[in-house]
C-alpha cells in the first residue's frame, strides 16, 4: 500500500464512499511498511550516503560487473563505487564495463579493492588515522584506507609501527593526536590499539588481522588481545575487517 | 628534534637570543620524547576530562575509600567520581569517607556502581542511546548508562527490546534515530546490534553480556554474533564491559 | 496511535476538517505499529496461546510473585502458569500470593518448576514422548515434561534408556512410534537421539544436558553429538533447555 | 530366522515333532531381528516414504551412478531421487545412466544438488517457508528447498532478508505466518531465526551456514547464536545442513 | 512376553488350540526382547561379573543407601560393592544400613570411594599396574586402584613417578614390565603414558587428571597429550575417570 | 658398552690388570644403557614383535623405499611390513624395490596402506572385531583391519552399522560377542562404541574419524562423544588413528 | 647398588671369588641408576641448588608443616625454604613448627607465599627485573619476586607500567636495560612483554595472569598474546606461573 | 626531568654556568623521553648484534632479494644474513643478487632457510643443544639450529629422541648436561621438554611443532603440554617457532 493507494482510501473517506471504520479495516490487511511513511530502510540510505559497495568474494566477475553497471546507471547518484575482496579477473570484467562511459576503475592489488571514484568531496569532519603494526597487516590497512577515502574522509596513513619498536610509533604522536578517529590494524598479539589508545583522546577502532601462525589461530590471539585492551577508548571489529572499521570511522567522522 | 637542533636552541639561550621560558615553549612543539615537559599521559588527561574512575573488584573497601579520598582532595578537580563493580561494603566505606565533606555518594545496586556527582554539566554534543535486549542485561546496561552520565552525556534509555519481539524495538525508532551514538547491550544470541545498526546512521557500540546458559558460554555466543554483525556500523567491546562502551561513546560524543 | 486516534483522524477527513494529504502527514509522524492493524506481536500471542511463563533464575522471589500476580489478575485468561528454574523460596513467595484466590501452586523440586494449573484442556493433537538417558538427566526431562503438559499436550515418559543398554530403549518402541513428537534428553555422549531418530518417523528434538564431567565440557560433547546426528529427523536446542524443547514440541503438536 | 523358518518350527510343535521347550531352545539361538515381526528398520521406511537420497561427497561419480541405478531399478518405487553435495562430473555420470530409461536428471549448480523427479505429488499438509539472510546463504537454502520439494512439500522462498534491513523481512510477514514450518538459513551472526521466531507461531528450524570470515569460525558464530535464540520456537541443525533441516520440516509437515 | 508366556503359546500350538500362523500373529504384537531368549543386556551381566557399582555424585545419601541395600539383599550375589564419588555423609548412611547385616563398609577418603568387600577372589589373570605422576593425581589413581581390586584384580601401585624425574620411573621398570595391563594417571602435560608405553609391551590405559592450573584447562592439556601419544600401545579414557580405566583394565585382564 | 666390553673390563679386573676402582672409573664414562643389562628399549622389541611399520606421510617415496629396503634386508626378521598413509607414488617406489627379491607388496588404495606379507602366522589369541558406522569411515576401519592382520590377528569385519539403524548392528551381535577385542570406528556423533560397549564384555577401542562437516569439527564431536561414553568398557585413541587402535588391540589380544 | 656395593663385587672378581660372568649376572638384577655413576637425578640437585620448594595448594597445613620440618632437619642444607600458594592456616602450622628452632617464617599475604630465609647469599650473576602491568597482576609478580629472591637473585621491581600509559614504562628504561633477565607479568591483552622485549637485549620471560573478565578467558587472551609476541626475545610460561618464571630466570642468571 | 629542572638547566646555560654541550650531557641521563637524542631503538641494535633477518613468507622473491641487497650494501655491517620460511624461487632471486658480490648464499631445503654467512665468529659463551623428538620435527629443529649458528652460537644437535624410547635420549645425557641452553622441539604430546628439563640444570626452551593429526590440533596439544610442564626450567615459544627459540637461546647464551 503506497501513498497513492492510501490517498485513494482517504479520498474515499472524504467523499463519503467509505466510512472511517471500513477504511481501518481495509488498511489492516495491507503490509504496514508499504504505507510510505513507515519506511524503516534507513540503513540503505545510510550506506548510500557514503558509497556504493560490492563484496566481490563468492561472486563471479560477471555478477560483480552487472551489479556495478546498475549502480553506475542510477542517474541521480554520484557516489563512489567500492568493490572489496576482488581479484584481477573481476577487475577486468569491471574495466570492460566501464569502458562504455569512460569512468576510470582502479585496482588496488595489495588489498584486492577496486575503486571507481566519482566524487572527491570530503564530507568527514576530521582526519581518520590508519595505523598498522607490520608489513603483513598492510592489505587489511589498505582496505580500511580506501574504504575511508571513498566514503569522503581525509586519511592519515601510519604504517609499520609495531609495539616491539615503540619509538617508531611515538614519532607519529602528533599525527595520531590530531586525528578524529583512529583505526588500528594489527595481527599477532594485537597490542597496538592498547598503546595507541593510551596516546590519543579519539576513539580507536581495532582491526585484528589473521597474520601470524601457530597460536595466532588465524587472528584469534589478536582479537582477544584487542577485546581485553586496557585502554578504555578501544572497540573492535571482526578479524581482517578493514572495510567495517572504515565504515564505523566514517559514521563517527560525520556525527 | 635531534641533537643539532637542540644544540642550536641551547646556544641561542646561551647567547641570550632566547629566554629559557621561550626555549621551553619551542621545545614543547617538538616530538614529546625529546623534551621532559612533554608528558605523554594524555590518556589520563582524557579520562580526567570525563570523570575519575575506580574499578573496585579485587580491591578492599578500604583501598577503594582511600583512592576516592585522594580524588576528592584534589582541589582543582570538580570531576564526577565513578566506582564500578562495587558492593554494599565498599559503598559503606565510601559513605563514611564522604560524610566529612558532605558530598553525597549513591549506590546503584543493580549495576554495582557508586557515583559521586559533583558536576551536572553536559559536555557531550548529542544523546547516547542505551538499548538492551532482556531484563537480565540491565545490570550491564546500567553500568553503561551511569558511566555515560557521569562523563557528561545526555542518555536515552531503551530497555527490554529483544529481537524476538521486533515491534517493541520499532516503537522506539525515532528515539534511536536521534541519538548521536548507540550502545547496544545483549546476551544470548547478541542479535540486537545488527537490527539496531540497520535502523540508525550513528555508530553502534555492541556490548555482549554473559547472560544465558549452556552454549552461550558466558557471553561468547553473543560476542561472536556481534563481531559477525551484518550491519556495517557496529563495533564491539568485551563481554559485560558496559563501562568501556560508555567510554568510547563519550569519546565519540565529544569529537 | 491506537485505533481510537486513527478513527478520529479518519472522522476528521470524513467531516472535511482534514484533507487526505494532511491526514497522511499526521500519520507519518506516529509510530506505525500503534496503528492497531499492524500488530506484529504474534510471538506474545503465540506464547499466550500456550501458557504464561516466568523464567525465575536471576529474579528475586518477590519479583517472580509480582509477575505471577499480574498474570493471575488478567480476567480473561485461563492459561496455565509455568515458572522455570525456581527454588523453594520462590515457591513460598508464590504460594503466599496464591492463598488469596485459592489456586494451588505446585513445586516440582527435581526440576525447579512451579506450576499453577488452571486448565487441563488437551490442545495438542498427539502425544509428546519424553525420553531420557540417565537418572541425572531427569531434571531437564522433567522441565520438558511439565512445560509440555502445561501447554496442553499429552505426554509419554520414557526414562533411563541409555544407549549402552539398548534393549531397555527397544522395549519402549511402540510407545515411541506412536508419539507425534519425541523429545530426547541426554548428557555425556548424547547418542540417544540418533538411536531414537532411527526408530521413529516423528521429528525428534534433542536436548543435550550438562551431565558428565571432564571432557563433557558442561554438555558440549552431547551438544556436538546431537548436531552431528546421523539420523536425519533430529534437531537440537541449547544445553539443559528442556523448556525450549517442549515449546517447539508444542508448536509441532498443534500444526 | 524369517517367518518361513519360524513357521516350520511351529508346525513341528503342532505336529508333535518338537516339544514347546525344545522349540524355545531352538529359537534362542537365532538372531531375534530375523523373526520377521520384529523389524526395527522404521528409519529406512521413513526415508523411503520421502525420497531416495545419496550424499555424493566422498563418493566417485561412478559410485553415485551405481547407487542411483539401483534405486531406479526398484520396480515398486516411484520415489524422487535426490543427490546432494554433487558436482558436474557426478551429474554427467548420472546423466549417462539415466539416458537409458529416459528419465530427466537435473543439476542445480548453485547448491550442488541433482534431482530426478518421478512424482510431483504434494504429501505435506502445508507450506514450508525457506527464509535466508544473505546471497551467500543461498546454496544452503537451495539444498533445503530442493530437498523439501523432492519430499513432497509445497515451499515458499523468501531470500535476502537479513536482519540489518528488517523492513525487507517484515514485507514478507504474511507469507511467513501462513507457513506450517519455517526453515531459516543464515550465516554471520545467525540472528534471523530469532526475529522470524518472534513473528510466527510455527516451528522454526534454524540452519547456520559457514558464510563469513574471521570470528565466524566457519559457521560457529551463527550456530551459537541460533542455539541461544531468545525465541522459544527455534531448533537448530548442523552448519550448512540444508538437507537435514528439510528432512525435519518434512517430518513436521506430515504429522 | 516372558518364557512362561511363550511356553503357553507353544503349548497351545502343541495342543492344537492355536494354529502356527495365529501363533506368529500373537507373537508379532509383543515386544521381542521379552521373549527371554533374545536378551541383549550383556552389559549388565558384564558389570555384575565384576562388582556392583553406584556413582554417588548427584544422589542423596539416602538414595545411595537404598540402592546399596537392594544390592546387598540379592541372595544370590556375593559381588563386591563399590560406591564412587562419595563423601562422609553418604558413608554414614551406608554404614547405618550395613550395621544390620554386619558387613563392613570402608570409606577411602582420598578418592571418595566406599567399598564393601564380600569376596577376595582374584579373577584377573595377571597384575594391573597403577602408575601416577604427582601427589595430586593420587585421588584418581586410588579410584582406579580400588575399582580394580573390587573387580578381582591383583594391583601393583607405582606412585609419584613424574617424567621430570625419569630415574624414579625407571627404578620400577621390572614391576611395570611384569604387569598384564598398565593404568597411567597424570595431569599437567600428561606425558607419563608415552614414557611408560615405551617401556612395556602391555596395553597402557591413560587417565588424564584435572590437576594443574591455567593452560591445563581442567585436564584438557593432559587429555590431548595422551591422545597424541607417540607410544602406540596407549588408549585414553575421560578426564579423572579412574573408575573407567579400571573397568577396561579388568576386561583386558580377564580375556 | 655392550656385554662383551663389560666382560673385558671384568676380566682385566680378574687378571689384576685393572683395579676395581679404575674399573668403576672406566664404566662411569660409558652410557649406562649400553651395559647390556640395562636395556630399556623394550618398545622397539615390542613393535618388532608385531610388524615393521613405516608412517609414510611427510616422507618422499624414495625415503620410504629406503627404509623398507633396510627392513627387508635384516636377515633374521620375517616380520610383515606395514606402510601407512601412503599413496600410489610411494607404492611404485616400494614396488620397484621389491622386484629385486620377489616379495609382493600390495597397495590398499582405500586406506592408503601398503602391506608386504611375509608371515601369515596368527599369534593373537582370539578375534579382533572391526566395526564401523558409515561408508565414509571405511578408510580408517581398513587401516585398523590391515594393521591388525599384519600383526598376526584374526579379524572380523562388521561395516556400515550406524546407530540410526540399530537393527543392522544387532544382526551382528553374535560375531561381536565372540570377539576378544572390538575396534569401533565412527565419525559424526561417535555413538557406536557406546552401543557396542553395552552389547559385549570385551574391551572396546573407539576410533573417532574426521568424517562429517560443520560442527563435527574434523572429528572432535566424535572424539568427545567417545570419551564420554556411558559404556564402561570403552577407551579412545586419536582421531583417524586406525593404526593405533589395532596396535592396542594386538597388545590385548596377546596378553 | 651404590658404589660401595659395586666395589665389593669388583673386589670379589679381583680376588677370584666371583667370575666375570657371574658378576655381570649379579649386576643385571640391580636397578642401573643405583650404580652411583649413572645418577640421573640432576633435577633434584638442581632445585636443591636453589631452594627447597613446597607447592601448598591441595595439601593440608599439617602435610606442609611435615614436609618443611623434614627440610629444616637436613643437617647439611642451608637452603632457603619457599612455600607457594599457601594461606594463613598453613602459615600458622609452619609457624608453630619453626618456633622450635627459632627460625623466622614470613607470610607474604598478597601472593600466598611463605618464606624461611636461611641464607642471603646472592648467587645470581646479575639482576632479575620483575615488571608488571596492573595492580591486579601484583600477586603473581610477587610470587615471582619472592621465588627469585629465595633462589639467590637480586631483583628489581617495576610495577604498574601497563602499555596504555607507555610513558610510565619508559621512565624505567634504564633499570630494565641493566637487568640480566626480565620477567614480565601481565593479564588482559598481555602486551607488556612485546613492548619490553623491544626495549631490552636480555631474555624476557612472559607470565600471563588470569586477571580480566569476559573474553580474557582466565588468562588465555594474555597467553596467546605473549606466544605471538612480535619481539623475538620473549618466551612464555603457564598462566599465573610466577614461580616457574622465576625458576627459569634463576637458571639463566646462573649460567 | 620536569619543567622546573629543565628551566634550571636552561638558566644555567643562559648564565654561562653550563655549556650547551654539558647541558645535553646532563639531559642524557634523565629519562629518555625527555630528550631527543635518547633513541629507544635498542631492539634493532639487539637484532643487528646477532644477524640480519628476513621473514620471507608473504613476500615475493623480488621483495626478499631487494631487502637482502640493502643489507649487504651496508658497508659497516659484517653480520650474517638469515632468511626464514623461504622456497626455491626466493633462493634463486637471492642467488642472482649475490652473484654480483660473490658471496655464497645457501638454501637449506628441509627448513626453508637461506643463509649468507659472512662471519664465523662464535660470540655465544657456551653450547646451545637442539633436541628434537621425531623425524617430522626436524624442519623446525633445523630452523632453530641455523638461526642459532648464524647468531654466533656453537650448537649441539640431538635428533630423534622421542620419549617413547627413553633410552635414546638418555644416551645423550652428557651432551645435554654440558649445554648452556637447551632448545627442545617436539610435536604430538610435546613431552620431551619435561623429560629433558628433569635431566639438565640449564634453561630449556620448548618449541611445539604442528606435527601430528586429529587431536593434535596443529600443535595445540604439544603447546599445552609444554606450558604445563612439570619441570620448572621450561619456557615456551609459539608453535613451529624455531627461529624465536634460537633468538632467546642466543640472548641467554650472551648474558
Amino acid at each position: 500500500m503506497n501513498q497513492q493507494e492510501l490517498l485513494k482510501v482517504l479520498e474515499a473517506v472524504q467523499s463519503g464512499d467509505l466510512s472511517p471504520r471500513a477504511a481501518i479495516e481495509r488498511m489492516k490487511h495491507l503490509p504496514f511498511e508499504d504505507l510510505g511513511f513507515a519506511k524503516v530502510d534507513h540503513h540503505r540510505a545510510l550506506r548510500q550516503g557514503f558509497a556504493e559497495v560490492v563484496f566481490a568474494k563468492g561472486k563471479t566477475p560477471e555478477q560483480v560487473a552487472k551489479i556495478v553497471r546498475a549502480m553506475l546507471e542510477k542517474e541521480d547518484s554520484r557516489h563512489n563505487v567500492l568493490i572489496t575482496r576482488a581479484d584481477a579477473k573481476t577487475f577486468a570484467a569491471v574495466k570492460r564495463l566501464n569502458g562504455k562511459n569512460g569512468r576510470a576503475a582502479k585496482f588496488h592489488e595489495i588489498s584486492g579493492v577496486i575503486t571507481i571514484e566519482r566524487s572527491q568531496e570530503i564530507t568527514g569532519k576530521g582526519a581518520v588515522a590508519i595505523v598498522s603494526a607490520g608489513t603483513s597487516d598492510i592489505p587489511v590497512a589498505e582496505e580500511a584506507l580506501l574504504t575511508a577515502r571513498m566514503m569522503g574522509n581525509r586519511v592519515e596513513q601510519i604504517y609499520d609501527v609495531g609495539v616491539a619498536g615503540i619509538h617508531r610509533l611515538l614519532e607519529h604522536r602528533e599525527k595520531l593526536m590530531s586525528a578524529r578517529v583512529v583505526i588500528c590494524v594489527a595481527g599477532m598479539e594485537g597490542a597496538l590499539p592498547s598503546v595507541v589508545g593510551g596516546l590519543v583522546a579519539a576513539p580507536v577502532i581495532a582491526v585484528p588481522t589473521s597474520v601470524g601462525y601457530g597460536a595466532s589461530f588465524g587472528g584469534v590471539a589478536a582479537l582477544l588481545g584487542m577485546l581485553n585492551s586496557c585502554a578504555s577508548n578501544v572497540t573492535v571489529v571482526n578479524i581482517d575487517n578493514g572495510f567495517g572499521a572504515a565504515c564505523v570511522a566514517s559514521c563517527i567522522n560525520r556525527v
